[in-house]
């Protein structure tokens, strides 16, 4: 540490809204970059697809280049912020085995490539870090693998994708319905031009993924998140939710069961709308924000709350990353390695249960409760709330609470609601989560 | 890392209420600290001052010892949870000398010793950790120090003390005076016997210091964070915040005003009870919690939230940190150093700017208002909101809400106010955040 460490060279793959604020910040603050990290941080290239686009003028020109394996290879640390699978992934991998630290915001690549960018950063003892995957600017990828480690995390609880929580948010506040708010969204560049990953939950999918494998130390990939989006809720579904105080969101939840010695069990990894108190920490995240609560045996609920998307929001999670992956170069140590030792297995729709509220047109005659509660108690699942309401000239509904229910025991219960004459329609089936 | 470690002894000093459930989770996550860390981790001891004293059945008797230098001297990694300053110090130092790694929840100690305890862990290459320190479970000490290493920050607005927050928190909800709130804080355990530490914001002072070093990468000593507890606010305090939708919160105040170029500039380190919205994250903030907005260039607004005391939730800081210490044994690294390259100063009073409400007793006759404000305005402090209130019976009372002002123009205009005939009696002046 007393001689003078050499400069580190920084190679940027990507050059949209994240990557131009990383260059931005590495360009303007680099003194603050020394004394944080002990040596220089160099810039040594950005690599593009098209070297012609237009850019911010912050950019220099002279460090953009259509050769990303060849930029990579002169790399101390590479920041990957292209996206995307390939060349993403190749560029990653070249990039580990030639002993360059990584740091990337990739979160569909490490939800279907993890385990491999893992064991090539391991071979090669250099860093892999990746906090702007998840939530943006919300350090709980370094709050799970890090503070987290010493604890047994129980569930975790997250608006993770504020594309959709923006538009949620615009249905509820606004009465907007889905194809208005997805619009207006688009517009204000929350949303992109094919908005399908956001609004199908698959963004927040690969979230949860990348969480539960830290969360629970095992690998959990895409394939094992069950994915449901937005694109279903109507201003009706809100406007009912409102009637009890709830607010939908679209949330990540992935949780452990232990087994009775506390041990093994299974883990279960979700996507889905759910009705929320509105009075809850979730219930008043607004517009294009992310929340993650994390409930833990010892700590207890902790919640992380910020910006989860954005280019400078974003970059400060890499910009963080990288401090940490720099200062390793000069003092030693690496980033944590895959932790799976523990190598849980799915639960199955038997072990999974959640509260539902579901809300099904009626014939509004004597009786029909008596129907709907014999064929709801037939398959195990019990009511907590039952509310029935009419709109003026349309059809009465009738808007169940369910206790705790499986999900197998859910889909019975519906199949046997489907054969009911008194129930010509079911509207909505949402969970209820935050209770 | 072929070969198996050799397992790594810690020693624990203390057995408290933390001490007893980092052992318990010792000794019953056996295997999981394994997987997690790469090694073995053996608990060679604890350290305490009376080896009679009853304790949880949990703790072994034969890993008692009133010998703890002897302990530190044989130990790999060192938990601290004994509290107070020497010998504390000593012990640490020691140990760091001796290559061994620390964790402590010692705010007290840091917030004092910091530097000093930097040099020795840099000298001898080993590990200093102290997530535990500030907001018990919250990991806002390594978001800091790690997650926003890359970023700039600007402000942090924090409740970090779970005791006044519980007694605030009272007074509002259950409007008792500040000695029962406080007797009732005593009697659940949220207050100690002696409550100075805590009432007079002595041990959120600690916290800001520690919070306010690692964010503004300069020495900030707990000698130079500006008190003001929490005994002086009363009923009528909390009922007159309560008219505009405001709460009392005693908060953590550190933030760096920058000169032109962004950079330099100074920092205010202060600890006083607020007036904050109800509707505010912080004004939700409810019992014993905690938690810490942190303003950052790039990444906005964060929020960390959870548990800020108790055994249970500081064990799980404690041993977070324990993990990352047990890595750097088995892999190598080390935790950040000290990062105080920035060495801002003070700022002073002139440069120190918040909004301000005070309350007065004032005569109830025609041109009082005129008297006052005369009174103020020639300070350069400006009027946001004044409001008129007469309790029945009781004298009538003026409430004014400035615009942002320097700490001496107020000062300047409380004595000005004093001199008024027509002012009786200035009831209170409270600062307004959260805006």
């Amino acid at each position: 540490m007393n001689d003078v460490p050499a400069p580190l060279r920084v190679a940027v793959l990507g050059c949209g809204v994240v990557g131009t604020e990383v260059v931005r910040r590495l360009l303007e603050h680099t003194a603050e970059f020394s004394a944080r990290t002990g040596a220089d941080l160099e810039l040594s290239g950005i690599a593009v697809r098209t070297l012609t686009t237009p850019r911010d003028p912050v950019v220099p020109t002279d460090l953009l280049t259509d050769d990303a394996a060849g930029l990579v290879a002169g790399a101390d640390l590479l920041v990957e912020v292209m996206g995307g699978i390939e060349p993403a992934r190749t560029l990653i991998l070249d990039a580990l085995r030639a002993g360059v630290s990584v740091i990337t915001a990739n979160k569909a690549l490490l939800a279907q490539h993890g385990p491999e960018l893992y064991e090539a950063a391991d071979a090669a003892h250099v860093d892999l870090f990746y906090e702007a995957a998840v939530a943006g600017a919300v350090p709980v990828v370094r709050g799970v693998r890090e503070s987290l480690a010493g604890d047994r995390i129980n569930r975790i609880l997250g608006i993770v994708n504020g594309t959709t929580n923006y538009i949620l948010d615009e249905m509820t506040t606004n009465e907007l319905d889905f194809g208005a708010a997805l619009a207006q969204a688009q517009e204000l560049g929350y949303a992109e031009a094919d908005p399908t990953a956001d609004v199908e939950g698959l963004d927040a999918a690969a979230k949860a993924a990348i969480l539960a494998s830290l969360a629970f130390h095992s690998r959990i990939a895409l394939a094992d998140v069950s994915v449901q989006g937005i694109t279903q809720i109507t201003p009706a579904d809100i406007a009912s939710a409102a009637q009890t105080g709830h607010v939908i969101k679209l949330l990540a939840v992935a949780e452990q069961r232990r087994d009775g010695a506390g041990q093994g069990g299974g883990v279960a990894v979700r996507v889905y709308p759910a009705l929320v108190p509105a009075e809850h920490p979730l219930g008043n995240v607004r517009g294009p924000f992310n929340a993650v609560l994390v409930e833990a045996e010892a700590a207890g609920t902790l919640m992380f709350y910020g910006a989860g998307a954005g280019g400078a929001a974003t970059s400060s999670a890499v910009l963080g990353d990288l401090v940490a992956a720099a200062r390793h170069r000069v003092s030693g140590g690496k980033s944590p390695s895959e932790s799976r030792y523990a190598d849980l297995t799915r639960l199955g729709a038997d072990e999974i249960r959640t509260r539902y509220q579901i809300r099904m047109e009626i014939t509004d005659r004597p009786g029909v409760l008596a129907e709907v509660a014999t064929a709801v108690a037939e398959h195990g699942v019990s009511f907590e709330t039952v509310r029935q309401q009419g709109q003026s000239g349309g059809p009465a509904e009738l808007v169940i609470g369910t206790h705790e229910a499986s999900e197998s025991a859910l889909a019975a219960t519906l199949t046997a609601l489907d054969t009911l004459d008194v129930v010509p329609r079911i509207s909505s089936v949402l969970r209820v989560e935050g209770i």
